[in-house]
């Protein structure tokens, strides 16, 4: 890490959904030294529920990116909890008010921060996984001219109708608690919290990974305790307005619906010009393997190459899992040389 | 239909939970003419949240299994709001009370019905999908010289680890509703149902089939036109405590957890006589190929014959899919002949 964490703030910004909030800030952190043509940049847009300082390790040397050659950017999604969100700014609200978060949003907000800041209008590479792989694809489509490279891992640039319907399911679970009154949780959802891990659990890691039980080797006890500690816990340390946001922005995910492409989701995958790596993990349930394999066909410069994993979804973020850490690696670093 | 469903009671019935019920009473109905013989007879136990009124549909001369040659009965199983079930008897409670059906309890009451009503010593197909297919696998291991065949259509006979967290989000989702007290619901789950509906939406049906969308062609406008109409409208029909009591049965699947096997789940199996076919379908995301066909190698005259599909676990209650009810038709027709 070269520093602690930094805020860029936007005044006056008009979110896609019509609301004008009195200011965005969007926090982010660095990793590594800026060149002096500005060329060595990697954006790293957080995945959901994430925050910078969760995502950070696969930074290193020897890891997926090195900071000793890049410049690391790390942007912290709208409603992640860092930047704007429902948990730190009373104008924000959740779908029931009107109010939602875009990737286009986040795109905008971020495109503003690495230009003002930093002089950067150009990117070496977008990488991201899962809810950063949705922005790394709206990056693409809406700056094509500016971003050389894109590493898609788990994510698609339209969210489809059965990932809908998980994420439908985890909404409705958590605002089944009884502390939720149509509009925000008036306490701790003791109730929805469960329900919900349990969901995200049955989907975030494949069928094959609960078979072969691989948390076993983590310090879990059981398949009740790495339920318990392994997800449960982690998801009650994020405020569940917070949670419920970042589903709203993921529900939205169209590169094609935005102001630019008007609604022509083929038009806007045409339009990335970057060398796309469109990397599923073969037993990922939500974001499949199929779905992927058909943007990869729509989009010019792509390379389709599945990770092989029983990990599922969490196999595009391998914490824990030096086979597929060692798989993205290898496919990142012949990217960077495209 | 051949007359109004029946209903045995059995006095005194001992649970496998350990709790003696004052009366059980057993509901089924039969299709068909028994033969002089008794040998005509085939079983059809009852899947998840479904009466005997809701599957009897392929039943017929040119259907899946045909009344004009065999004797066909349903049994309703424990839980399922017509047999002995927490909405109509006093005496039940749910996991939370340390009561529970198993299908050890099933099988046990079934065998008895046939024995004592009709005279019925040996069976000629135990046909079920799903938790029917569990008590199919449960009546092989426990009465195998009297099971000349097998039909396990998308179930396992020991719930994996992985579809038991799919269960748990579904019982916590309905269970995280404001009117569950604990023990009970004192209300209609309102917020509970639409939670329960949507999981069990985005598992019982694959990626791939909402992706093509066949339900457009039954009359369903929208997607979420049938999630609210195509699930959680019939979830709605039923009383919710008998859907929890459904599940914990299904958790509590394993036929080696009995008195018989004392836990052996692999001699169970091994047990097993009958010509079994083991039937999953290609894209069951809970009851998956993989484990079905890891049964199929320890069950001795198992034929392993998966249902190409895109319509998930349901392809194995093909209601509105002639295809795969052709396919699944022709199995059973080369099954009864072994």
């Amino acid at each position: 890490m070269t520093s602690d964490a930094q805020t860029f703030v936007i005044p006056d910004f008009e979110l896609q959904c019509g609301v004008t909030l009195p200011e965005v800030r969007l926090v982010y952190q660095t990793y590594g030294e800026l060149s002096r043509d500005r060329r060595n940049v990697i954006l790293y847009p957080t995945s959901y529920g994430a925050q910078h300082h969760d995502i950070d390790w696969l930074i290193g040397r020897d890891r997926i990116l090195d900071p000793t050659r890049y410049f690391i950017v790390i942007p912290n999604q709208l409603g992640n909890g860092l930047s704007t969100s429902p948990s730190n700014d009373e104008h924000c609200g959740l779908a029931e008010d009107g109010f939602w978060f875009t990737h286009y949003d986040n795109i905008r907000a971020q495109e503003q921060m690495l230009r003002e800041v930093f002089g950067i209008d150009r990117l070496a590479l977008v990488y991201g996984w899962s809810m950063g792989a949705q922005q790394a694809y709206y990056w693409g489509s809406h700056y094509p001219d500016r971003v050389e490279r894109i590493a898609a891992l788990c994510g698609t640039a339209k969210t489809t109708d059965h990932n809908k319907i998980f994420l439908w399911s985890l909404r409705s679970a958590l605002t089944a608690d009884p502390a939720w009154n149509g509009h925000r949780f008036t306490a701790i959802p003791d109730r929805g919290y469960p329900a919900y891990a349990r969901i995200y659990a049955s989907w975030a890691a494949s069928q094959a990974y609960y078979r072969e039980q691989p948390y076993l080797q983590f310090g879990y006890e059981s398949l009740e305790d790495y339920l318990l500690r392994g997800w449960e816990a982690n998801y009650r340390k994020r405020d569940p307005h917070n949670l419920i946001a970042m589903i709203d922005t993921w529900l939205r995910c169209d590169v094609g619906n935005t102001p630019t492409f008007q609604g022509d989701y083929a038009k806007a995958l045409s339009t990335i010009q970057a060398h796309t790596l469109v990397m599923p993990a073969t037993t990922d349930l939500y974001f499949t393997p199929d779905d992927c394999a058909a943007e990869a066909q729509m989009i010019a410069r792509a390379t389709y190459t599945p990770i092989p994993s029983i990990w599922g979804h969490r196999a595009g973020h391998p914490y824990q899992n030096p086979e597929d850490e060692a798989f993205i690696r290898q496919a990142v670093t012949t990217l960077l040389q495209a």
